[in-house]
C-alpha cells in the first residue's frame, strides 16, 4: 500500500508486484532442488505457488529467464539468477528497532530460520532492555541507532514500534542510509521516494478478514 | 497468496483485492468523520490513502456507493456501509493460537487499539503460559481450543505457533467453526476452500525488500 512512494525516485524496471513474488519462487525453486529436480516447468512452479503459468512466465521474462520451450527452467540455474536479482546470494544485514515482545519474536524468527536476512543491530528506548541479549544481539540505546546502523552497513530494516515513534525512528533510519523498511507500527510513514516501506498493519488485515467471517454476503 | 483457496467455494462478488482495500477507506473515512468533514471525494480519499480515484470509485461501485458526481461521498453513511460490508459495525471475536512473543504481541496491539475484532481466547501448548492471562485474557491449553472457540463463536482466528505446528491448530479451527485466518507460522496452509487464510510470511517480507537495498539494479 506504501509501495507508490517509490514511484518518483530511483525506479527499478522490475514491477514491485513481480519482486513480491520472486522469493515464493525462489523457496518453490530450493525446495524443488532439495528433492533433486534438476528442472521445472512453469506449471509445477504454478502448483507449487498458487500463481499462474502466465504470470510466472511473464514474471521471469522480466530478467530475461526464459526457460526452454516444452521443457521447463533450469532449477540451479534460476534459483541463483532471482537470489542474485534480490541480493540474497550474501548476507543482508538488518536493523530491528523494538524489542518488545513484536520485536523479539521477529529477531528469534529470523534467526530460527537460516535466512540471508540477518538482523545484526537492535534498539530500544527502555532503559530495562537495552544491553539484554536476543539470540546473540545485543539491545542498543537508540540514540546509537545511526552510528551502529552506518557502522554494520544496514539498509533494510525492521520497525517494531508504537505507533507515536514510529516516524522518527523511520527518518533516523533513513538518515543512516537505509533503503528498505518493513514496518508494523500502526502508522503511515513519510519516507523519500528512494525509500520502499513496506506496511504490515494487523489491524488492517483482521478488518478485511473479518468480511469473510461475518461481513455482508453480497450478491451485486 | 492464499487467497485462491476460496475460489471453488462460497465466493463472495467483492474482489479480494477491494475487499483488502475496504478497512484503508474505512480508516480514511473514520479519519476525515473525527474531523468534522462531512462529504468527501474519491481524490480526496485518494490523497489519503495512496490509491487512484478510479480505482477507489471501482471498489465503492461494487456495493452501490456511488457518490454524487461534483460533490462525493457522504463520509458517514459511506462509513457505516463499508463498516456492514466487513462485519465490522458489530464485535467480531477471535482466537489466537500460540503467546509466545509474537501471539503476546498481537493480543496486545489488538487491545491497545480500540477495534471491533477482539481477541477473546488465547491458546498455548506450553504448561508455563496456560493459566496466565494477557490483557485480560486467560490463555487455555489447546486441548480446549474445540469448546472454546464454540462457545465464544469465533469465526476468525490468528496463527501465532511454530511452523510444525501450523496445520493441525488450522485444522482443529476450521473444524470448530473458523472461516478465516491471519497466518503468521511460516509454513502453507491446507484448508477448506470455504476458508479464507491470510499468509503473513515474514521471510518472504524481508526477501523482497532486499531488493530495495542490495539488489541488482536491472534496467531490461
Amino acid at each position: 500500500m506504501s509501495l507508490t512512494s517509490r514511484e518518483a525516485g530511483r525506479r527499478p524496471r522490475i514491477p514491485d508486484v513481480t519482486i513480491k513474488r520472486l522469493p515464493v519462487y525462489l523457496r518453490a525453486l530450493d525446495e524443488a532442488g532439495e528433492r533433486g529436480v534438476e528442472i521445472v516447468s512453469s506449471a509445477e512452479l504454478a502448483r507449487q505457488t498458487g500463481f499462474t503459468s502466465e504470470q510466472i512466465r511473464k514474471d521471469l521474462a522480466y530478467f530475461g529467464a526464459f526457460g526452454t520451450r516444452g521443457v521447463g527452467y533450469d532449477v540451479g540455474t534460476l534459483a541463483d539468477r532471482i537470489r542474485r536479482i534480490l541480493g540474497l546470494h550474501r548476507v543482508v544485514p538488518a536493523a530491528l528497532v523494538g524489542a518488545g515482545h513484536l520485536g523479539t519474536a521477529l529477531a528469534r524468527y529470523n534467526l530460527t530460520r537460516p535466512h540471508p536476512v540477518r538482523i545484526e543491530a537492535i534498539f530500544d528506548v527502555a532503559p530495562d532492555k537495552v544491553g539484554t541479549s536476543i539470540e546473540g544481539v545485543t539491545v542498543e540505546p537508540v540514540e546509537r541507532l545511526e552510528e551502529t546502523v552506518r557502522a554494520k552497513g544496514c539498509r533494510l530494516a525492521i520497525l517494531a514500534v508504537p505507533a507515536p515513534a514510529a516516524q522518527e525512528a523511520a527518518q533516523r533510519l533513513v538518515a543512516a542510509g537505509v533503503e528498505a523498511i518493513l514496518n508494523f507500527a500502526p502508522a503511515q510513514l513519510q519516507v523519500p521516494a528512494h525509500v520502499q516501506v513496506q506496511h504490515i498493519d494487523l489491524g488492517l488485515e483482521l478488518e478485511s478478514l473479518a468480511y469473510y467471517t461475518a461481513g455482508e454476503r453480497l450478491s451485486v
